[in-house]
């Protein structure tokens, strides 16, 4: 039984939801407000059965499957290249760290990149968005085996992030909360239990500008959904169509300094140490610039999940 | 014109919202599912004329003023001593440090505070909490004369926090979300045009089994309510409702190496760093234990603004 990809569209000014196959989309009978309403009232076989009519994709304006009212938390340093480029060990698992953003940066898939006047080093970080199934209102044991009780499906999100306000501010919320700075979608692919072995072995790719910056397997996952949603439950409730980004593969702009010279810059006052890694950021020409079009794509080798195609053009704030 | 204090209780298995005075509660007509909803459909005007039935404040069950469904958003180091003990200049005015907490920790004023059980360092932190008035979608200027449009009103809120979290894991968001980590209330207190100079003047006070550990007023914040309010803007969207938590004052039971040690610190591998951290912790007497009771109060020197006592027994996770 393939798993079934999932959208929610504006079409003659309503909101749907509807199942899409060879880019055409069946309407899903029914009003769901949320992600969470959507998900508790459907099941993957009933849509598997889906039948009627059947819009182009181009004939609707995908929104993101994902809706604003739900919760958006993020892990961060959570693949192991991009840890060890870090100056990090991803086999020490010291810490798993969680953060928010604001759910207002949450935008279709489709939606222009807003650089904000303010910011200079703005950055791109494509993440699997795990979609959870059913409330968690105390401490659970995920395993591998009950995973699917509690992860509804999967999409694509990129997790933008403005370096200059993240790193120097310490606390990430801020310089990663902007508006337009969480595309999320286009496609939310609902996963079944025989479905649950393609969270290890997700491909993902984004270029800029046609060329490549970041491509790796969820199989370099340093903490998997399993264990961080045990460790969440431990900490918060989560509600059914919550969204967890699951961290971001190397191949950023940012660029971090070896812990050598970290370890350095720690003992410059702090105006000196964060003039400095402003310098090291300004060479970087990764950095994104109005212009330039930055895809995303998540898909198993199989060919049976993919998640569709995101493009982000970035515009300069009016 | 007084402001008017209002509280959310349970009476008779439903959920009510009330204006008090003098320990007297006056039910307040119409159902109101969140803080938001409340705010947008009730007026100070109309509620410093609301008469009717009177319920003493002890046959009632108080809940938090604020309901689960707004953002929890908190800034962080913004109490000019407690900038100075943490080896920060309050005048430099770097940055304002924004993070959130989730909102499943958010409970009543009267909670116990489940101290989880892998969690050694567990600290307090009263704080002024803004609730807002009116939607923000876009930036705004917020100012001292239009702050009022803004902020609806003002309650006790504290920012409970497991250092041995928090601190090494670097993002604060876990190690300040565990279920009890975020009691509000007892009362809501609006605010008119007239009354807003308050903000300026309202005084914090926090003990620990009787002793006084935070006393502080909101003349020493470090970034106000307006100017965080048109930063923030620019960010984020935020709903009637939404929380805002400004800062904690000195007195805390964590300790902050001086910058000087922090220098030193950092040239240590993070394992090193890290136990040195907790080590001196450990000679902190001020962290929570099981059977300590926490009591926060904040109102204005001339009483006319009264947020309440916050008491929290602390225990032990079963």
């Amino acid at each position: 039984m393939p798993a079934v990809h999932i959208v929610r569209f504006e079409y003659q000014d309503a909101v749907h939801w509807g199942v899409i196959r060879q880019n055409l989309i069946t309407p899903i009978p029914g009003n769901f407000a949320t992600t969470g309403e959507f998900i508790g009232q459907n099941s993957i076989d009933d849509l598997l059965q889906l039948k009627g009519v059947e819009l182009a994709e181009n004939e609707v304006k995908l929104l993101s499957p994902v809706t604003r009212n739900q919760q958006f938390v993020c892990q961060g340093a959570n693949y192991r290249q991009h840890m060890i480029e870090s100056g990090m060990d991803p086999d020490a698992k010291n810490f798993n760290m969680i953060f928010t953003k604001a759910t207002s940066c949450l935008v279709a898939a489709d939606s222009d990149l807003i650089k904000p006047r303010n910011v200079r080093f703005l950055d791109y970080e494509i993440e699997l968005g795990l979609v959870m199934k059913r409330a968690i209102t105390g401490p659970v044991s995920v395993t591998d085996d009950n995973l699917h009780e509690f992860v509804a499906g999967v999409v694509i999100v990129n997790d933008y992030s403005a370096r200059d306000i993240q790193i120097p501010q310490m606390q990430f919320y801020k310089g990663k909360s902007f508006r337009t700075f969480g595309p999320v979608g286009p496609y939310l692919c609902l996963l079944g239990p025989q479905d649950m072995h393609y969270l290890k072995a997700l491909q993902l790719r984004l270029t800029v500008n046609g060329q490549v910056r970041q491509s790796d397997s969820t199989a370099n996952l340093v903490y998997g959904p399993a264990e961080t949603l045990t460790e969440l439950s431990s900490v918060q409730d989560l509600a059914p169509g919550d969204l967890l980004a699951t961290g971001t593969p190397a191949g950023c702009a940012l660029s971090v300094p070896s812990p050598g010279k970290q370890r350095i810059a720690a003992l410059l006052p702090e105006a000196a140490k964060w003039k400095m890694f402003l310098k090291v950021q300004e060479k970087r020409s990764q950095y994104l610039k109005p212009g330039d079009q930055v895809e995303a794509h998540i898909r198993s080798t199989d060919g049976l999940i993919d998640l569709g195609v995101q493009r982000n053009r970035v515009v300069g704030e009016r």
